[in-house]
């Protein structure tokens, strides 16, 4: 026990490292090709541009730039936001549903710290985004899994789990998704099963959380819309993000609400850090107004596009045939199931000693099952690393079976 | 009763807004003199030295500064800051004592959640900065009050409520103290005063949490050590902020603290936001590094002195004699006491249809006393403001006397 371990709080001194992280620590500075975060190529930061427009917002407005500005964000962004979001699809709003937080892990956190109480029926689709699933964790509710198919989370599974839970007199109070582009499945949900679920929030009147972090980088096949497009409601919390298409070191993201739900996400974020940087606000609302990102995004999604076929390509020819694996239509990931007997938390280690580090799955499980599958990153390595980090791991698995 | 109401979390739902940050939106596109925030003179800021670092990181660092970073911060800047609090008298400690939030407000955030539990036994100065308030109340605490003096919290008064708790079987678990230019009370503690705390500190075994957001920003008398530079024992958790120094818009704080506590404050961030912005972190850490902020403060100092020293002069001018007032050693405001029949927070309405605002004095005492007194704020108004915002308030009072 450490000297000031008596000191730290019962409620909160729980949490665990998040797996993803610590293994940004551990290969830090080390020859390991890493599979295991989810950083964009680098190539795609469109530094002239930003270089541009920072130096211009300095000469002209670094009084606002620089100065404390409002905790739901500056007008500026919030108004390019409407129109940003609108390119999804998603039209009726104003800048009043529109709140900026530093990146969209703060409007993951903000969100659930508001709305989730212990206790409360929570559905997450199996697997899902790791770290949404590390702040639910410590919220304490219970927790419904709907498993992923290839066209999204199972709506059969979803809907009689909620006919059994109110023939139980319960209630479900929300469901986090990622309709598109599914972190880690790959996934895309159909218009029809969108459709479909926003049936099922209605009748069986629950919030949905959707995060659209990867709905500007699908590269195969339709892109329909996302839910908050199809919400007629408010009932959809929609969280975009700036990590994926401009540069996650800039800390953005933004969440498209009803406004009393923006409200009450404004009052918890007084506490959290008062506002968002005002500095990187402004280069976002720039960058938008100016095409930036939209103009880069063909070149990221093409990239991507082929890093994900290299990978592929060199799984199909160093993975054995036991190893099943998604072909993601976007994002940056590719998700693996490795033959039963496998436990891919105990294999890492292993992994790492060989040069390549990649994400457990289980971590992406509430229940933590899935111990036999990985989640393999294709946006940051370079054509070689992938190549040679895939042929690791493939015989890596090979002298296991 | 909203909407959405009903799927609020029962536990943060109570959160009510902060005035200030109420205030600045009342008060924004109007043409209120606001006294109300804690916002630096915008001259102060080095935009021309930021312009060409920010330019310089983009050129040679983009990969980098736009990239996903460490949860602690960046190693460059977790070094600048090992010599920069330096400045203020702490040694002994390295990077890994060292943690970048998002503003000192997230780090009071984090802090309090990881150190915090209901009914804990707390001690906070009486007025103390309301945004620590704020966060502390969600944690539900036991509040214990120190009265603060001309020479800073009364340690006679904290002694003996020690003794007392002692004697009840209670412990206090950590105090949160503003030691320098102190906020509202612009107070600084002498040099024996901090040595008996910290005597206290290790005797009834609690933690200090020292808040040095104005330690650089003294301009009048003597400026003696913080806490942390006489902490023998790792008890002292120093919050230090770029806010006041370089730019708030910025959105850089940081901690120095037992590494046991830095790595239960960095599992909480990685839920909160996965890190402070990269690149905001490398031009603060090229503004140490380059000597930016140390050779501004001077002329910082200088002006704010001029602005106390003007306001002083025109309360002196158009407040009643009855009107009680500080006078700050550093930091950005001062404190006032009106006769004890009057309400400042009844009293706000009236001053800003007359076109001042200012912060009511009550939301800066955990148990809301000091109705008749008010914090106002030097650093932001010019002269003219100053002048004038003075004199209505002035009449005001008078009217209602």
């Amino acid at each position: 026990m450490g000297k000031w371990e008596g000191f730290f709080s019962k409620e909160t001194s729980s949490l665990k490292s998040s797996e993803i992280r610590d293994l940004l620590k551990l290969t830090e500075g080390k020859s390991v090709i890493s599979f295991a975060g989810g950083l964009p190529d680098p190539s795609t930061f469109p530094v002239e541009d930003i270089k541009k427009i920072a130096d211009e917002i300095l000469e002209t407005k670094s009084a606002s730039a620089l100065q404390y500005t409002a905790t739901a964000g500056i007008s500026e962004l919030r108004k390019q936001l409407v129109s940003f979001t609108g390119l999804r699809g998603v039209t009726g709003i104003n800048e009043n549903n529109v709140f900026v937080s530093v990146g969209s892990q703060e409007a993951l956190f903000m969100l659930f710290n508001v709305l989730v109480d212990p206790g409360d029926n929570i559905v997450v689709e199996k697997p899902t985004y790791l770290t949404a699933l590390n702040v639910l964790r410590t919220r304490k509710p219970q927790f419904h899994g709907v498993p992923v198919t290839e066209r999204g989370p199972d709506l059969q599974i979803l809907e009689s789990e909620l006919k059994k839970l109110h023939s139980e007199g319960k209630k479900v109070k929300l469901m986090y998704v990622i309709p598109t582009a599914q972190n880690p499945a790959g996934t895309t949900m159909y218009l029809d099963d969108r459709k479909y679920l926003m049936e099922l929030a209605s009748s069986y009147d629950f919030l949905v959380v959707e995060d659209d972090a990867y709905g500007f980088l699908v590269f195969d096949g339709d892109n329909p819309p996302p839910l908050k497009a199809l919400d007629k409601e408010g009932r959809v919390i929609y969280l975009g993000t700036f990590s994926k298409i401009l540069s996650p070191g800039l800390r953005l993201g933004w969440i498209v609400a009803d406004e009393e739900i923006i409200r009450e996400v404004e009052l918890f974020k007084q506490n959290v850090d008062l506002h968002t940087p005002s500095f990187n606000q402004f280069i976002a609302a720039e960058a938008i107004r100016r095409g930036v990102i939209q103009s880069n995004l063909p070149k990221t999604k093409s990239l991507y596009k082929e890093k994900r076929d290299y990978m592929i390509n060199a799984m199909d020819k160093f993975f054995p045939s036991s190893v099943k694996r998604t072909k993601p239509v976007g994002g940056m990931f590719i998700f693996t199931w490795l033959p039963e007997k496998f436990n891919t938390v105990q294999l890492l280690q292993e992994a790492m000693n060989r040069g390549v580090a990649y994400v457990p799955g289980s971590s992406f499980f509430y229940d933590y099952s899935g111990t036999n599958t990985m989640r393999i990153n294709f946006s940051f390595p370079n054509k070689a690393e992938i190549e040679r980090g895939i042929e690791i791991l493939g015989n890596l698995i090979r002298s296991k079976l």
